[in-house]
C-alpha cells in the first residue's frame, strides 16, 4: 500500500503560480516511490497574471484552482477539502505563486499573512505528526506558521552568484527559525517538526540537478510518512 | 561541447497547449544529457482555451508563445526564428496542443494541415539529416509531413484498456506511415529518418514509467545528434 500524499499547488507558472518544473518533478518523484497522489488548490484568484514572455503583469484574471489543474491534467480539488487524516503527508513546490497566492511574502516579506486553507492544512498535518515537504520559496510557509522550526531554502550568502535570493535566509532567521545552508542536490529534514526541505529553484544549477534536490525531498518524505 | 537541442511547445497544458509533463521530462533527460537547449513555440493565437479543471472550451483568448513560455521561465523564442542550422536536434512534446496549435489533427485527422513554421522546422531539420524526437500524438506532425516513416504512438489496439487512442495508429498507416507498437518505456529509431517517438500518455501508465520512457526518447535523439 503506496503512502497518501496530498500536493498543494499555487497556479501554473513560475511568476504567479506553482514552478511548473518542481511540481512536474515531485510528481515523478511521488510516482517512483509508489505514493498515491491527490492534487489541490486554493479556490481564490490569482495575485496577479504574469506574461511569461515579457515578464509583466497583465490585466488578466485567472483562477488558482483552474490554472493548478493544468498541471494536474483535470484531476484535481479544492483545497478546502482537504482532509489531513486522509493523507499520510503533504508537499508544496514552489514558485512565486506561493509568495503571491498561498501567503503574501511576495509583497510582505516576514510579515506576510497567510491563506486560510494553507495555513490549516500546515497546522493539521504538523499537530498530526505528518510529514511536510517544501521546496524552493515554499519553506516561507513553514517558517511564519512553525516558529522555531528548521528550513533551508539553499545558501545564506549568494555562494557563487548561484543564490541570488539569499536574503530569503535571513528574513526565515528573523522569524525565529535555523536556516540550514544546503546545496542544491541537498534536503533538510527537521526531525522534531518532520519538515524536509530543499531550494530547487532558489538555487541557479542544471535542471537535472534541481530534479534530483526534489528526489531527495520526496524520499526523506516518504521515510517519515 | 554539449548537444544543440531545440524543443518546440505548443502552449501550457495538455487539453489545449502541450502536455506540461512532457516538456519538463523532456527538459530534465537534456539537461542530464548535457544538451544546450532552446525552447521555441509559434507566435499564434491557441485554437482553443480549455478550463482543465472542469474539462470544457472557455471563451477566453490565449496566444501559443506566452503561455509555453510558462514551461520556459520565460527563456523563449518564436519559432519563426528557429534556425536549424544553429542546432544538432529538435524535440516536440505532445499534448493536445499539438494537435491543435502545431496542425489541426484534432479536428481533421490525417487530412490535417501543418502549421507553416512547423512544417518548414521539420523539413529543414530532415533534410539536413538530423535527429526530430517526438513523443505522445506528436508523432502524427512526422506521419504527416514525412509520408513513409516509420512511428509510434504505443499500441495499435486497447491493450488491456491502456491506449484508449490506439486508432491514431490506423491513421498513421492510412497516411502511407508505418506504425510501430511499443510499450510506454520504449522508443521507436527510425533510422533512415532519424526519427525518434515514444507513446508517453497516449498509454495509461505511472508518471514515472512515462518519464523514463521520455528518457529513453531524448537519449535516442541525443545518439543520433
Amino acid at each position: 500500500m503506496g503512502k497518501r500524499v496530498a500536493v498543494v499547488l499555487a497556479g501554473c507558472g513560475v511568476f504567479d503560480g506553482s514552478e511548473i518544473h518542481e511540481a512536474a518533478a515531485a510528481l515523478v518523484h511521488l510516482s517512483r516511490g509508489g505514493a498515491e497522489v491527490k492534487i489541490f488548490a486554493p479556490n481564490i484568484e490569482q495575485k496577479d497574471v504574469v506574461n511569461h514572455l515579457k515578464g509583466s503583469p497583465t490585466e488578466e484574471k485567472r483562477n488558482v484552482l483552474v490554472e493548478s489543474a493544468r498541471l494536474a491534467r483535470g484531476n484535481i480539488q479544492d483545497l478546502a477539502e482537504l482532509k489531513a487524516s486522509e493523507f499520510d503527508a503533504v508537499i508544496f513546490p514552489g514558485g512565486f505563486g506561493v509568495a503571491k497566492n498561498l501567503c503574501s511574502w511576495a509583497t510582505d516579506g516576514k510579515n506576510c499573512t497567510v491563506n486560510e486553507h494553507v495555513n490549516s492544512t500546515l497546522q493539521a498535518f504538523h499537530s498530526a505528526k505528518k510529514p511536510i515537504g517544501l521546496c524552493c520559496i515554499s519553506p516561507v510557509l513553514a517558517a511564519k506558521v512553525f516558529p522555531g522550526c528548521e528550513v533551508t531554502v539553499g545558501q545564506d550568502k549568494n555562494v557563487d552568484g548561484r543564490f541570488p535570493d539569499a536574503e530569503t535566509a535571513s528574513a526565515i532567521a528573523e522569524l525565529g527559525c535555523k536556516h540550514i545552508c544546503k546545496n542544491v542536490n541537498e534536503s533538510h529534514v527537521d526531525k522534531a517538526n518532520k519538515i524536509v526541505t530543499t531550494c530547487a529553484f532558489m538555487c541557479k544549477a542544471p535542471l537535472h540537478e534541481i530534479f534530483d534536490g526534489i528526489g531527495t525531498m520526496v524520499q526523506e518524505v516518504l521515510k517519515l510518512a
